[in-house]
């Protein structure tokens, strides 16, 4: 994190590096996923889904057909806004769940993070205010920081973002980044009437949002409240993605553009790639095109579910008291914040010779991080393996604060 | 073209456009081909290899195998940099043809153009200038144009950009683009002798090379002279792709980057979409890596090279005096260049009313365009269609000339 490699405009070398690049930094979590790798270390680190949960079956049998029925057409250059019937389908999901989502206004991504990609191009000039939440999902920092804009971190509870805050942010701010679902990392939902002061706080100040929900289907006590953009659908634009309910190693997201924005989203697009991959989104849409995933969505639901509790029952059971969190309702990720005296970040290195990973919570502030939180995934680790993990967690903690002046 | 859909900034809106966004404009490209679509036009136009050379058993073989042996990693998120046996398999690839590319250089990415966008990103900022060839592949003036760069378009001709134009580009070029094999749009290809006056220039005025090479292995009389990167390597940053000697709905290309470079162009890709679709990559590698290419590439080669000397006879059978072009020796375009008196833009309707479509070559101009030229790519069409395509062209542009003044 120290920008140190940005130096390379030596006289040997004819490369020089744009501005923007002094804001690329070597990611937390990249390194410390290289960390967790080591043999015999339980990692709570990852932000991956089980691999237990992804449709090889179903993905043999799309292939198969795409390959056989439009082999010419899944290999070939295809249209930047993405395969047709996919982007009807994602309209008729959307329209389920109350969001105006006309398929022409659908754009196909590599993922949803491509859509962060593509926002950022699009409505960012250097210096622009982006509001993000308290903390926010690490990605979506990235994806903006190559069009070099100010972060304004918004005050938030454990109900998400303060309404109150949106009247004071800057004039300049363009727009305001949301993950109102489990979010990532603390895990949150956003109450229905939270999100109601939240829209209608933004509609005063004039400031659109931009939400993110990879997680919405992941809930395992009740369905989320409905999303923003179904509550003020000309000033929010929409990003979804198959990762978390299909499989991530896909690429494969959508965004829900404004209609004055998609023709600059769609030539960004084409810029940036000329389309996603023909053949993942016609196998994608073969695999889901008969109400795949209505059966295979609660199967994945049962499975983390289970998982969460264990991790909740673990963390009951091992952690020392003054440790916070809330039993997440959905999503994949515990929030943790240790005592006082304690900061994760420095902690890491102790809890992996212990052979336990986490990320520390710092990575996901855009400033002033809470360097006493952390994030811990339950969703890869079979619940024996998390008990353990945490315990070992909850030792290292322990043998911490021990050593603390009393 | 005219910029005059940016105007989205009412008052009934809170969206607002980046500045950069001035510069996104509808392709030309794009709009002709949706027109090419028309029932009964024959289209030049395309920039699409022929579906006809896509290896489907290969590849229905591949999917099989990969999600047979390792669906797990296959559908999992996985590194930015790429699935390590294809980088090696780049690396080896391309260090017979002289190349010194270690895979821990090889960035895999979504097709070249994004490559194209990452270089972009990293070494532009906003007024900085890119040196380009006269014409040039527009998607690359697409992909550069978010960072805000100027073009400062150097002199060309036949054999490709003059050398002595480089030691007068602007202090602050931060690169020159070149496409050396088979270039899109012109299909020269830059001669062994200028490539090293080319580089040597570079050299002496310290602008470092991004050589794009997406036709190379599409020679039809003899195998283009060795790439720029194995004359400078530590000068060129160099792209390739699999979308046309394999498939281009696959999304899949690769960069070699400079080693000062690689932190930041990685650290742009995992920004800009976490990495390229583990299960293509992996499909890819499985089809290619037993030395499929080298029996299947040639295979290409014998159906484009009838296919260019069917296109080369047809012009020499129904063009009018004045028509000029080169024979090309690879790739897939013909440029040619019609008689005084005519603008290929301005001509279009008139052709495709006529049966037939082609591209303006006023598109691949950086500025001054020349209104005179157009591509006409040969590969989708068989040789009979070619003769018949060529004939309309050429009744329209002798049509067209006997209305002139004499």
């Amino acid at each position: 994190m120290t920008g140190s490699d940005t130096s390379c405009d030596t006289n040997d070398s004819p490369w020089r590096l744009a501005a923007r690049c002094e804001r690329m930094n070597p990611s937390v979590i990249r390194e410390i996923l290289k960390l967790t790798e080591l043999p015999g270390v339980r990692s709570l680190a990852g932000g991956l889904p089980s691999a237990d949960t992804f449709p090889v079956d179903a993905m043999r049998e799309a292939t198969a057909k795409v390959l056989a029925d439009t082999p010419r057409e899944a290999l070939q250059y295809a249209a930047s806004e993405g395969f047709g019937p996919l982007r009807e389908w994602v309209s008729a999901m959307l329209g389920a769940k109350g969001i105006a989502a006309p398929a022409e206004r659908v754009l196909i991504t590599n993922g949803s993070q491509q859509g962060l990609d593509l926002v950022g191009k699009v409505m960012l000039d250097a210096g622009n205010t982006v509001a993000v939440e308290t903390p926010t999902y690490l990605g979506a920092l990235q994806a903006f920081n190559p069009n070099e804009p100010r972060f304004s971190s918004v005050p938030s509870d454990a109900d998400g973002p303060l309404p109150g805050a949106i009247a004071t942010l800057p004039r300049d701010t363009r727009f305001m980044y949301v993950l109102p679902n489990f979010q990532n990392p603390t895990g949150r939902v956003i109450p229905d009437a939270r999100r109601d002061e939240l829209v209608a706080a933004a509609q005063r100040a004039g400031i659109p949002l931009v939400e993110d929900n990879p997680y919405g289907d992941l809930w395992y006590d009740e369905a989320p409240p409905k999303p923003l953009a179904a509550r003020w659908g000309e000033g929010t634009l929409y990003l979804g993605s198959f990762s978390k309910v299909l499989a991530p190693g896909l690429r494969l997201g959508f965004m829900v553009c404004p209609k004055t924005l998609f023709p600059k989203l769609l030539q960004s697009k084409q810029a940036a790639d000329l389309h996603t991959g023909s053949f993942s989104q016609r196998v994608v849409h073969e695999v889901i095109k008969n109400g795949f995933l209505d059966t295979h969505i609660p199967t994945i639901r049962d499975r983390y579910r289970t998982q969460r509790d264990a991790m909740h029952a673990a963390l009951q059971a091992s952690m020392p008291a003054g440790c916070e969190w809330v039993k997440p309702s959905g999503g994949m990720f515990f929030w943790l914040r240790l005592p006082a005296g304690c900061d994760a970040m420095a902690l890491l290195p102790k809890a992996v010779a212990a052979g336990v990973a986490y990320v520390p919570g710092a990575a996901f502030y855009a400033d002033r991080p809470d360097m006493r939180t952390m994030r811990l995934s339950f969703v890869t680790l079979s619940p024996a393996d998390i008990a353990d993990a945490v315990q070992r967690l909850g030792d290292v903690v322990k043998a911490h604060l021990a050593l603390q002046p009393a």
